[in-house]
């Protein structure tokens, strides 16, 4: 499958530990960021997403995975990959890769993100919107 | 001056960063976490505060500063002392003084909070609520 | 499977993103955090554990994983269970589960580590030392 | 005083908190990668520089502060001025100003950083060596 969404970046001082190499925590928040990236790439920001209805959405994550192949050191240069591997009625399923300048894999990853709408007594899983669907697909049939 | 309110931690792994030392950072949420059980400690969350009518308060930070003494390293136990510096009519000032059991001083550090309400155009700054002020006023006093 | 190790533990300030709960990242520190301390309650630090010839060893982590049922707020106390899951001859798979007051199961997750040496060179893989793999037995055949 | 150098960068959603706004405690990395990335456009990295005999050198902070003027959202956009203020024979304070895209000053940090080298027992602060004083003075009479 090829890749739908890239990002590059360099890994901070602050995302290390004192094993001298980047915190395995820190690899969950570089996801997130590259979907954030992906959502904006689409014209869309995760805070002000809207159902067919006009209603504020939310993704909330459901599950997250990370397997650790090579240690990313500070101010190492990568790129993250991201794959929409798997649409259903309510969920997202998003791959990641991280990779070297070497084209070596540092790391796999992947996150489910549900659809929800949000009211006072908390969120509730919906349908993801057509609109939302549409361009996601759009981005998925071209590679 | 003496201490208002002590809490006793460890720094944990995700904390430190490849020079093996808690990161210079991470003491600031230290000193948040320290306030917070400080308000706990009067009886108040620093989540549902609410001022003489009953209004929703909120604490944001204006200030915050830190000077590293000493290095606290991974599984390092030690003691945060809070004491309440200063009161105005719409800010508190907080030092912090960062202990190990042989009590020597690591770091030093303060932050100023002012007390806001809340409205759909942001946060304002008000007046600290009297039944807050009391409560402070009291443990203060006392010490 | 009962649990081998538990960890309690409230919810703070900067684990929390502005969707209110605290963030999904946080949870993988949580694990490390109880995976230390269950080391500790065992008589070692991750820091300085040594195989059987004296040399020094460390666990870095191949593999994490989260499954999130629940959102855990700002100051909520909540439960973290660990159970040994799996032992081979150079990785232990731990399980955690996140559990409120309620009984309620706020999530699952797990994290793969490998026993490794260090060297100029880098990090390579190990036989776990049998006074290591001996306690851990001993705690696992306990429960 | 003129900018010495400039970042500009997007806050993400890892750093905000449950009051919707960048977390205090995220300015201070922020400042740390900014003084990074100053040091590599002068062509090192703060984790391979040599004194003038060649040994290792580091740059503990011992101090850092923040004066928070106006909230940083996520997605928010701005930039990280960074001015060199004062240079002692052991030490480094950096200011920095954080202004959004219509000149408005959102936030002012200093960090002071100590010139060291490392051994078996700790750190040791040290003169700056001229290489780098004299490379950061070029920097600084230009502007």
């Amino acid at each position: 499958m090829s890749c739908h969404f890239k990002q590059r970046r360099k890994a901070v001082f602050s995302e290390t530990d004192l094993a001298g190499i980047v915190h395995f925590a820190s690899f969950f928040p570089y996801m997130e960021d590259c979907e954030h990236s992906f959502y904006r790439s689409l014209g869309h920001s995760v805070t002000n997403m809207v159902d067919d209805d006009g209603i504020n959405i939310g993704w909330p994550r459901v599950n997250a995975t990370c397997e650790y192949l090579k240690p990313i050191r500070f101010e190492d240069e990568f790129e993250i990959q991201l794959i929409v591997s798997e649409i259903t009625d309510k969920t997202i399923k998003y791959d990641f890769n991280f990779i070297n300048d070497d084209k070596q894999l540092l790391a796999k990853g992947s996150v489910i993100v549900v659809c929800v709408t949000f009211s006072e007594t908390g969120m509730k899983s919906t349908t993801i919107p057509h609109s939302i669907r549409n361009r996601i697909n759009t981005v998925t049939k071209q590679s």
